[in-house]
């Protein structure tokens, strides 16, 4: 189709590159961006890769008024000898169109999304950095772009890739974090809309962790809206616990995040014959499992850390102290395993890189 | 202080002003438009008024990706002899602040924005219609423009008014409406966002809409997001039912938007001696009320439809039918009432309009 011959205007005033070590997380970007615009008669359209650069909207887009949007967040690493390497961005793309669909936005060509952002990391391949910990942090979006107030889904949007070189998320290496468990704000409820990534379900979590940044914690345990009862997630990334000797994670319920990072330490624990338990957590009885010595380790997964391991769980007044405040030995395995796979070091044996060519 | 100086740049291009009759909702805009920004160091500075046009922002403006906005809606009236209402604004720009403090947002001065909004109006007065039943639907809102992915609060935002001439609610008369009771998807729960006007509050009913559209409904019912039993919200206005003669609307727990529409009709008919139960109301025991021919009227209210009649309730396969499908006698009595009070027509005996001079 001559509407998917993807364009390329190569961006002629090249800025420098940031020095490698202290890159601040999501606030540098690449020379080009990526743009595919959708009308309801054409479809998606006209896919462009442009130099970076604002964008322009009428004040009326549907996006700064009722919030029609998803996103993802994935990752190109740089490996020893060279080369650049993606983690499952099929999954991602497979998330992108679940989030559009709770949002009602068309859904995307996931194998064509794909071969686009793969030439958009061709071009911008002297971007992934090479030291350690350090990543190319991809950011897939789509908005909605109508100049109308009248509440109901866009006839047009605008689906756009940026990218940003990121330092490592623990510069100090691996480190336990102290976290709040949340039983007053709510993140998601069922029939809401947790298992999309999309814009609001970040914002409204700001002014908890805001309350628990101030006491000390790094982030929020968000709780079940329903009970208030149920572990959901830490911040914005998913949870596991070992608790006498099982691995455990909330169920995918439909207000938790489906966790690409967690899907794979699920995949890679059963590929080493150790079982995952997803179900229903009450932080109630995981503070009786504290109490009887059982909580081995608590580990936050996501895209960004990939494993955040806990240290600290405030909840009501109540310390759990885990694994005195020590990495766990399951934690550091996991984190040298898949951070190893997505830079080459560890052998790839789920086929879960992506070489860019 | 000099940074609260209001600057004016005249738009020289005037647009030609609508047809009265026929304006469809939230799609044409008037000649300017109201911006003023803020930074942490400056606080909110700069306010200008500029002709309506597009705004330039990065495509890493947090607004995109995580959400952080808030916005309100209220109307111009236009009076039979030639004067400019706005209905209670100062309860808009109160509310505006309680939603940007839910979304960690900086409160805007209140007095300031209104007098600027007047500002703003009286430069296009021209652009309230005169025909019954229209207005100048007033859109201020604030948007997160820091090029920032990282998750948290922007340290930069801008906070915008647009206007836009919109026909008649009702262009055929008031008209009762058929509305399903959603009993799947959840709008808001207690700790969640549903007492801010935010972005994500909206596209997050768009599939629940859809849906109920094509099973021939208008719109939605919502139930509270714990039990999935008590009456929430219609579609994005309150609801009021007359039970065997009393009043009654779901009481402010958190979840249910703050209208100010829904806080004039408490007001309007405790001023007739009429009282207004704000209460938790069980969809079963509506339905119960419903058999026993208790239900006597319902209605939605907000700022766009001021009073919407519901003829008809679907909930889980039965029917309810309220008042013949007719509007009610105090649907009626409230809709002229307000509508007249907005319009000069009925004397505004509660000191709600405030006349742009």
């Amino acid at each position: 189709m001559t509407t998917y011959q993807l364009e390329v205007i190569e961006n002629t005033a090249k800025k420098d590159k940031p020095a490698q070590d202290q890159i601040p997380f999501g606030q540098t970007f690449t020379d080009h961006m990526y743009i595919m615009e959708y009308e309801t008669e054409k479809g998606w359209h006209e896919p462009k890769i442009v130099p970076y650069g604002p964008i322009s909207l009428d004040p009326a887009a549907m996006i700064f008024h009722y919030g029609q949007t998803v996103f993802e967040g994935m990752k190109a690493y740089r490996t020893e000898d060279g080369r650049v390497l993606l983690f499952r961005p099929e999954k991602n793309f497979e998330r992108l169109n679940l989030s559009s669909e709770r949002l009602s936005i068309p859904p995307i060509d996931e194998e064509l999304a794909l071969e686009h952002l793969k030439q958009l990391i061709k071009l911008e391949k002297d971007w992934v950095p090479k030291t350690p910990g350090t990543s190319l942090y991809i950011r897939p979006y789509i908005i909605s772009t109508d100049a109308n107030l009248a509440v109901g889904p866009s006839s047009t949007y605008k689906y756009m890739v940026i990218l940003s070189p990121v330092g490592s998320y623990f510069p100090g290496g691996l480190q336990p974090v102290v976290i709040h468990v949340e039983d007053k704000f709510t993140r998601a409820v069922k029939g809401g809309t947790g298992m999309a990534k999309t814009a609001g379900n970040y914002s409204s979590g700001y002014q908890a962790q805001a309350n628990a940044k101030k006491e000390g914690n790094a982030d929020v345990l968000w709780l079940d809206g329903v009970e208030k009862r149920y572990i959901e997630e830490v911040g914005s990334m998913n949870i596991f616990f070992k608790i006498d000797g099982e691995i455990v994670t909330p169920e995918l319920n439909g207000s938790i995040l489906k966790g690409i990072t967690r899907m794979s330490i699920i995949e890679l624990l059963n590929s080493w014959g150790i079982p995952v338990t997803e179900k229903r957590i009450a932080i109630d009885e995981l503070y009786e499992a504290y109490q009887a010595g059982k909580v081995e380790e608590a580990f936050g997964t996501g895209t960004a850390a990939v494993i955040s391991p806990v240290g600290e769980l405030n909840w009501q007044g109540q310390k759990m102290i885990i694994n005195n405040h020590e990495i766990g030995e399951l934690s550091q395995k996991l984190y040298d395993t898949i951070t190893g796979i997505q830079t080459g070091k560890v052998e790839d044996t789920l086929d879960w890189t992506v070489e860019i060519n």
